[in-house]
This record gives structure tokens, C-alpha cells and sequence, in this order.
């Protein structure tokens, strides 16, 4: 026997982990000096976090020798606060809306189940299924990426444990209606899982809707309007009956204690949010109205821009010559080889977007 | 079906999490102020974390808005310093070394493998690898706590996938000798798992010898002796085989950035860590010294006490009245019920301890 035969084969049948490319070592290959770059490949908040958050680390640091709370319970308070949903119904998580991820999926499945998963979307799904042991199934949403309810249906059978939306949906930028949410949670036995990451950016939010069915699972994080990407801030609202059930299998002390007092002080700053979330506002139409491609309409704090017949990859090295990183789709599965992802910059970022788009 | 069928039957059956009772809680319980509590339950650091990681993370405080990198490379550079092993043989991990434990098990357990576990000790082995679908099986140690190195190695199978040994061992501080690990490692097809949280209080660490063998992880942690309970950093030494392995299963983005940063820091500062490590081992000769009830030998920076025939929850009740946490072992499997684990404090806070046992 090799050693590697411990390993399960559906983990060795990944294809290795290669590292994605520092600021430092694009500034060396494009010859650009690391700060000019503009980094709008990962939808962070290009205002950076809010002041109060800045403030609570600050204070906390000396502290940092003592363990957090195991359950995070001082942000499952803060997040009810702001999301008007009880406690019971609320678990915080770590490293970010993955580790909720991770802890559903190990909650769940077992080897020959099924969670549905509706691309191209965000892969980490499709990634946690498989390590723990799932088998993704894949139904690709329509060309113009709203999803068809009725081949999603079709899809799920009695091995599904799961089915996964993304909404709005990244890359995408479009959202699910609460009509066609409520038709899909109504019809399944199974969970349904709205990944609501980028939901401050959009019109809507479905959180509430966790209160009409025990099988409807909302999953957010503070790493996008919440300018908290650093600290892997995520939490999930779901059925009363399914946090007691999550709370044996989670992976206790998830949360750092820097990122409680970090997320509790974000979570009450309004302004900053607003001012984020109105940044992301004007942004999307600037890019929209002036980058000279079709630009797909978004309720996320990213505009999808479609480049064809040209490749993503061509349109991305002319970007990142000049020191614009944005995201090349092609990894995306079932997303084609001529979509690009362009996180909301500030205006100045944005121009410079325009201009690298134009000069192509 | 009832929605509960969703959840695997190996998590239903695990009891409800109860959370631990905050400092806040227990001072208005018995009276006490917060602030003269004395938190000797957790095998944290009572000097604080070192100066240079607080000064990093406060530097860092106005950048958590971007992702940390998705490996920790940084920390992992900053490992293989530290450690002077190879950085393809390092992982970095969160949250902290219970994301290591989760990574691996998620790894290597399949529905019917088994992870032996040599007894008492550190729970969430056993916890980790449950919630991943494996079947935990229990070596008790001999009644110094010394591991019957025969009676371990009759309990591994074609089943077993690794073998779990916590050294120096929480709670009863005693460390494996090399002799015996050379000896399990080289018998078993299997891998091995050598806990090494508490190492540095120790007079002998087994990092090199990954480099002898294909099948042995070193755990360590910067929560004891770094002082970074808070960061939630972990890490693993082990073969360059199993890292490529580990990278494809493990949760992307797991360390936070500020406890990249701190980690970093933390691992420079060696005045801090020697500072840390004589103020232990002071402290453990003071306790066992002192404390009028047998004190097992300890290589870690925590003591375990024998109150036998006295129950430990009656000794722990009564030094909570005096505003004192220490950890009754009753929960940890195999360890009686006259088991206390001290965590060792600053001068002032073991005279109090000595002051709350004498008086029991």
C-alpha cells in the first residue's frame, strides 16, 4: 500500500492547490510599482473597514491571549440586532460564510448524497460537498443567468441534501425573486441554502422568509458591504431546530476574538455601510453605462462584463498591464471562456477601468 | 420524514453544546467582580501576547477589508524559521490546530475508518473526527498516564487511519519518549498525530523527526506559549506528500490576516517566549511544592492535581468562590473524577491558588 492510498480518492482526484498571485509578484511581472495596482478581483470594499471596527481591534489587541467566546455569542447578538431575526436562529462562523459551509456539509452528508448546485456560481460549494464526502450536481441557469425553477425541480431527488442559490448570484450580479424562492423551499424535502453575500448591495434581502420554513438557510458574511474580508467574518440564519443540530458538529472557537469586537463595532456602524453601499450604487452605473462591452445589470458590488468573441484572458492581461487586477470567469464552471468580474472601485479606480476596457 | 432525518444520525446522537459560563456570569453568581477573577482554566497565557504582535496588529487594523492570502504563506515562511523544517512541509491553519484536525479528518475518514486515541486527553479528537464520519477508538493510558505502547499498537487495524498522541498530554503534562514514538510510528501502516500544543515547556520537541518518516504530523499551536489564544493559529508539520494532499481538502483562507500579521510578529519575538517559558516553569515547581494534594510531573505550562478521594467539582466550586477558574477533568474521558488541571499563573495568581487549595 502507498501512504497517499490513506487519503480518499475523491480527494486525491483534485487537481493540486496552486496559490493565486501576490500584489508583489504582478508588480514584478508587469514592472509597476505595488502600490499603483488596483485590486478589484475579490468584491472587497474599496472604502475599507469602518472606523468603529478599526477602533475595536485597536483596543482589543492586548487581549488577544485569551480564547473568544466558543459560540461567538456577542456577535450572534449583534447580528440579530441587525438582521431583526432571534439568536436561536442565528450561528456566527469562521473562516468566513466557508466555515458555515464546511459545518452544514458535515452536518449532512454522507457518501452518496447529492446537493444541487445552480451555475456558474461561487465555487467553494461544490468544493465542500466533495471533501466531505457529497456528490455535486450541477443545473446551469439560463443565458441571460435567471434560474429555470423547473429544471431545478427536475434535479433533485431523494439523495439531495441541499440545494445552493446564490443571490444575488456571483459572477453574475442578478438576484432570485421571492416568488421563485418560495416555490422552490415549498416543493423540496430537502434544505435550501440563499447565499446572500453580496444582499446589502441589492433590493431585497429574503432573511425573514427563514421564519415561514424549517428548511430554508440564509448564509452571509462581513467580508464584502462590511469591509471585514481580513478577519473571516460569516453567519448563517436558519430553523431554530437546525442551529442545536449545527452547534454539535460546528468546530468550536471559529470565530477570532479580533473579528467579534471587530464585527459587533461594524454591524453598528450604519454610516459607513450607507456610504459603501451608495458607493457601490453610483459605481455600477458608471461602469455599466461606459465600459464598452455588454455589462450584465448587478445587485452585487461587481458588474459582469461580457467580452466575446474576445477571450477573458486576453481582455485580463491587457487590465493587468496596467496594474488592474479583475477576475477572469473562465474557472467559473459553465461560465464560458469571455466573461470578466469587475468589482465597484471608487470613481477614480473606475475610470481607470474604463479606460482599460476602451484601450483593449 | 421529519427534517431532523436530514442531519447524519452520528451528529443527532451527540448531546446538545452547551456553552461555558463567561467571567460576567460566574462573577455575579458568586459576587465577585469581574476584574479579580482569576482565569486559570484554559492553559492561556498570563503574561499576554508578545508586544511585537500587538504592535503588528495594531498596524494592520485599517487593512482587514482585503482577504488574507489563501495559503498564510507568510505564517508558513515564518514556521519554517521558527521550526527549521522545509515550508512544503508546513501548513498554516484555522481555526487554530482544530482546523488542522478537521482538515485531516475530512482527508482521510471514510464512513467505518477508525482514529485511535490514546486516553484522557484533548477532546476534540474525538469530537473532529465523530463529525466526520469516523468511529473513535480509545486506548486508556496506564495510571501515570505513560502510554502502554503494546496494548496502543494491538488497537490499530486496516481500519485505523491515525493515531492520535497529545505530547506533553492535556491534562496530565507528561511527554512520549522518543524512543516510543520511533517505535509506534515505524509499526503502523497508519499515520500518526503527535499533539505538540504545549511543546515549548517542554525539553524535547519531535518536529525533526518528520523529516525520518512518511507517516508522522507534528500539531502545534501559537494559543500557549505565543499568546495568541484569540487568533485561533495552528499549524502542522508533515510529509510533503500528505501537504499536497491537504492543500486540495482544507477550507481556503483559514488564518485570518491579523493573526497572519501577529503570528509573524509573535514567532520573532523569542525575549517574550523565553519570558513565557520561565515563568512556567517557575511556577510548575511552586505549584507542586505547594498545593497540599498530589501533583502529577508536568511538561506543559499547566498542572494536574489529584484530590482523590474528594470529588473535583466540590475543589473547583470552592475555588470559584474565591474567584478562581481552573478546569475540573471530569469531562475529559477516562480521567476520573478527581481530576483538576491548573493552568500556571503569574506569582501572585499561584499563591492564590495555593491559598485556595490549602483552604479547601
Amino acid at each position: 500500500m502507498e501512504r497517499s492510498d490513506l487519503v480518499k480518492p475523491e480527494i486525491r482526484s483534485i487537481a493540486p492547490y496552486v496559490p493565486g498571485k501576490s500584489i508583489e509578484e504582478i508588480a514584478k511581472k508587469y514592472c509597476l510599482s505595488a502600490d499603483s495596482i488596483i485590486k478589484l478581483g475579490s468584491n472587497e470594499n474599496v472604502l475599507g473597514p469602518s472606523p468603529k471596527a478599526i477602533d475595536a481591534m485597536i483596543k482589543h489587541a492586548g487581549n488577544v491571549n485569551i480564547y473568544p467566546s466558543a459560540d461567538a455569542w456577542e456577535l450572534v447578538v449583534a447580528i440579530s440586532e441587525y438582521t431583526g431575526m432571534p439568536e436561536n436562529m442565528i450561528v456566527a462562523s469562521g473562516p468566513g460564510m466557508d466555515g458555515l459551509l464546511d459545518g452544514l456539509m458535515r452536518l449532512l452528508i454522507s457518501p452518496g448524497d447529492e446537493v444541487v448546485i445552480s451555475s456558474p456560481t461561487f465555487s467553494y460549494y461544490e468544493v465542500s460537498a466533495i471533501a466531505n464526502g457529497g456528490t455535486p450536481v450541477f443545473v446551469r441557469r439560463n443565458d441571460d443567468f435567471s434560474i429555470d425553477i423547473d429544471t431545478l425541480k427536475t434535479a433533485i431527488t431523494d439523495a439531495t441534501k441541499m440545494v445552493f442559490i446564490c443571490s444575488p448570484n456571483n459572477p453574475s450580479g442578478n438576484s432570485i425573486s421571492e416568488q421563485e424562492l418560495r416555490s422552490i423551499v415549498e416543493d423540496v424535502s430537502c434544505l435550501v441554502f440563499v447565499d446572500e453575500a453580496y444582499v446589502e448591495f441589492a433590493e431585497q434581502n429574503f432573511a425573514s422568509l427563514v421564519n415561514d420554513y424549517d428548511n430554508l438557510i440564509i448564509g452571509r458574511t462581513l467580508s464584502k458591504a462590511f469591509g471585514l474580508a481580513g478577519l473571516r467574518i460569516g453567519y448563517g440564519i436558519m430553523p431554530a431546530w437546525l442551529k442545536v443540530e449545527y452547534m454539535k458538529a460546528g468546530t468550536p472557537f471559529n470565530v477570532s476574538s479580533p473579528a467579534i469586537v471587530a464585527g459587533v463595532a461594524a454591524l453598528s456602524d450604519k454610516e459607513h455601510l450607507n456610504r459603501s453601499i451608495e458607493l457601490v450604487r453610483e459605481g455600477r452605473k458608471y461602469l455599466a453605462d461606459n465600459i464598452p462591452f455588454p455589462v450584465y445589470d448587478s445587485q452585487a458590488n461587481f458588474v459582469l462584463v461580457d467580452v466575446s468573441p474576445v477571450k477573458a484572458k486576453d481582455v485580463c492581461e491587457h487590465l493587468l498591464k496596467q496594474g488592474i487586477i479583475v477576475r477572469d470567469c473562465t474557472s467559473f464552471r459553465d461560465a464560458g471562456e469571455s466573461l470578466i468580474r469587475v468589482t465597484i472601485g471608487t470613481l477614480e479606480q473606475n475610470r481607470k477601468v474604463v479606460d482599460g476596457f476602451t484601450s483593449f
